[in-house]
């Protein structure tokens, strides 16, 4: 193994519970009540799947322009709700400790490039590091984003894994062909993960650091 | 089975959510840093033993006082994270199909009365329902407040089903003695309520009436 692919939201930093309050209420504005624990389960893919989604189980649909607009109004939503935004336990050791050891890594987020500014600055995340966000393609759980980083880091999708706490990350990951790791740090139980497709679930990067001689990856 | 007790957040109404955002700041403004999804699934024990809980994990500790600090604090940021404080799918017409058919049942919550108030309205449960909070006796996983509720419903504990959405209920169910029903809609997994003892897992309540045939209960 050699490189590591992470995602942002959930694995990173500590953003779906803000996340989920935040579309709640986006939707709930455009009357579509959805309740939290539903809301929370889809945050991961792009906002509008999420959109797409829990309209068409309540028998509702949604125009692209009106999508953008809600995209809209969650964004300034989620500021309001996302005093805490902060980097999850052990996720700026574990970045510090593959930068020192020479791993490779990337993140690959559904999140467009504008939402996620403050979240790459809270971890140190600079302009040398492989970034791909969810506005430069197709969202997961298509497998663009995942393939776009794994291309970049210049590593085939074999010697890859992808670190994600949702069951879209999981999919996305298996579409890509690459093997996944869970972290429980965005709600998900860890049988879920594993039931998605995911080889190893850890508690959070803390935990996954520690393990980190489990994984096969090449370095001193 | 005679009697259905519930649990209030996360199985009627659908706070557990804005109780996870709200604790994560107290607990942040008192220097603890708690994730998200460590908050939340610590919803539904008592506020007391949330904070110990998080607390001792992190060396800390606080008095009595402290406590009752954080909790004052706590149901304040409630107020602001909580604007879509709303009856889950289901609740309210599970509440109606028992009450017209004289199936007994009552409410057993770790949240204090003053705290509950508005659910209970927004349920459109009355004075002439059984109702315990956390405020008569010991929280959840404790059984005190399950028993004090098949008390007063006055059937005996094997003629009685605890529906819930948390670990906790499951546990404080087991303790008295009572089998539980799990519920999705407070964020734990199915495989975590089943781990903790549940004996069926529904996805909300209105999966749970659609079900009603399955539960042994009397009704005509």
């Amino acid at each position: 193994m050699k490189a590591l692919i992470f995602d942002l939201d959930g694995t990173l930093i500590d953003s779906v519970y803000p996340h989920t309050l935040a579309w709640q209420q986006t939707l709930h504005e455009a009357e579509l009540r959805v309740p939290a624990w539903e809301v929370q389960r889809h945050i991961g893919i792009s906002g509008k799947l999420l959109v797409r989604t829990v309209a068409r189980a309540r028998g509702r649909s949604f125009d692209e322009a009106a999508i953008e607009q809600l995209e809209a109004r969650h964004d300034e939503l989620f500021r309001d709700y996302a005093p805490l935004q902060l980097p999850l336990p052990g996720a700026i050791d574990l970045l510090r400790f593959l930068a020192e050891h020479e791993v490779a890594y990337g993140i690959a987020t559904s999140g467009r490039r504008s939402e996620v500014q403050g979240s790459l600055q809270a971890l140190g995340i600079g302009p040398d590091t492989v970034v791909i966000c969810g506005d430069t393609g197709s969202g997961k759980p298509e497998p663009d984003l995942f393939v776009a980083c794994q291309q970049q880091l210049g590593e085939p999708p074999a010697d890859c894994l992808i670190v994600g706490d949702s069951v879209w990350d999981v999919h996305s990951a298996r579409r890509a062909g690459i093997l996944a790791i869970g972290l429980l740090t965005g709600g998900f139980g860890e049988q879920e993960l594993y039931n998605a497709g995911a080889m190893r679930v850890y508690r959070d990067a803390a935990r996954l650091l520690a393990a980190i001689d489990e994984l096969g990856l090449e370095f001193d």
